[in-house]
């Protein structure tokens, strides 16, 4: 691959304002993106997390209004709520580590050093205190993915923080499942009367954001 | 471009344990995964983060030990320290509403409802008081900017979370800066030797992750 593919595609993509709903992210692409969120990093790769996407009509006019009216999230092709835990319990690590022994085909008995690791870190360690932001955290590195990939293969998308969280966890039935609404990602094609599309991305300097300590 | 190839590169990532020291990233290469860093999106354009690349070797050493003696921070080719403001204050948004109003040629005065709305939200909102948090998701995002961009380059990278961060921060003189430390990335090439690149990657079942509502 060229590498001025990636900073072409990079420079391409913007936060869409308005998608074109008559267009579609094929069934093959889509798997893709899918993918991308699934392989994405996470501390201890202990994903933290679940991916909804809305294709109920209903469902996607509620979330509009508990997204300042934002209407991507109805013209979108594809519609992504991140969900992340509400608080990291022993269960998830214990399903975690059992993935881990049965994908690598080895004893769950010899990964309990790790596990000790992890439950003394995030469940009785210091950062316990503030895991709920840990899995939050987690979650915008699989948004970072899922857009990145998307930009690659000419696939629109917009983020959105702008949003009711607990409004979002009441229409989604997300209440008592362990998980809470983070941010959404709206996935589609630009539309040509976008005019974002036409308005230079504004960005610090180089020299303002990246020091070098030689 | 193929878009298996996007798919072929995230299941060839894995977060490297050992770096082949004696490869280093080009030259050229470094100014893509630094626009990468540049271009990565975030809550209204804010940018509220400084990327540290830390090439001194005495510096390196004390960051290595302040990183549970992970071998990366030393052995890769290039160190990344993500660093986001402790408190976003007004003084970030007016820089961010005078860099649009210089980029996009417009007065800045008409910029003023843009303002407003950031104040109002992040300053004087509900979300004021996690904005800590709230910066240093953005980084996150653009910690998968940089980290896919590099895979795509097929150039390895490592996301380092154990870390001291108030120890990096004086080890990296950003106390009183208004920035702090959150993570860090290891760039580089993997060392023949890590076993951990044969080893199977661990990710939840799609069906467990991804929840469809139709």
């Amino acid at each position: 691959m060229n590498h001025d593919f990636v900073l072409k595609q990079l420079t391409w993509r913007y936060a869409v304002k308005k998608f074109d709903s008559s267009k579609k992210i094929s069934a093959t692409d889509w798997q893709i993106l899918e993918e991308s969120l699934r392989l994405s990093p996470s501390s201890y790769g202990l994903q933290p997390w679940k991916f909804i996407v809305v294709h109920n009509k209903e469902i996607l006019k509620q979330l509009t209004s508990l997204s300042w009216g934002q209407s991507q999230v109805e013209d979108c092709s594809h519609y992504i709520v991140f969900t992340t835990k509400v608080q990291l319990d022993e269960e998830h690590i214990d399903r975690h580590v059992a993935k881990t022994a049965e994908i690598r085909e080895i004893d769950v008995k010899n990964l309990a050093g790790y596990k000790r690791v992890m439950v003394g870190d995030l469940l009785n360690g210091p950062r316990s205190e503030t895991i709920f932001h840990w899995a939050q955290r987690q979650a915008y590195i699989a948004m970072g993915f899922l857009m990145q990939t998307a930009a690659m293969m000419q696939i629109d998308s917009c983020p959105l923080e702008g949003l009711d969280p607990k409004g979002y966890d009441k229409v989604l039935g997300l209440e008592n499942t362990g998980f809470g609404t983070v941010a959404a990602v709206a996935c589609g094609y630009r539309h040509l009367d976008d005019k974002y599309q036409n308005i230079k991305k504004v960005r610090f300097d180089k020299k303002d954001i990246i020091i070098h300590l030689d």
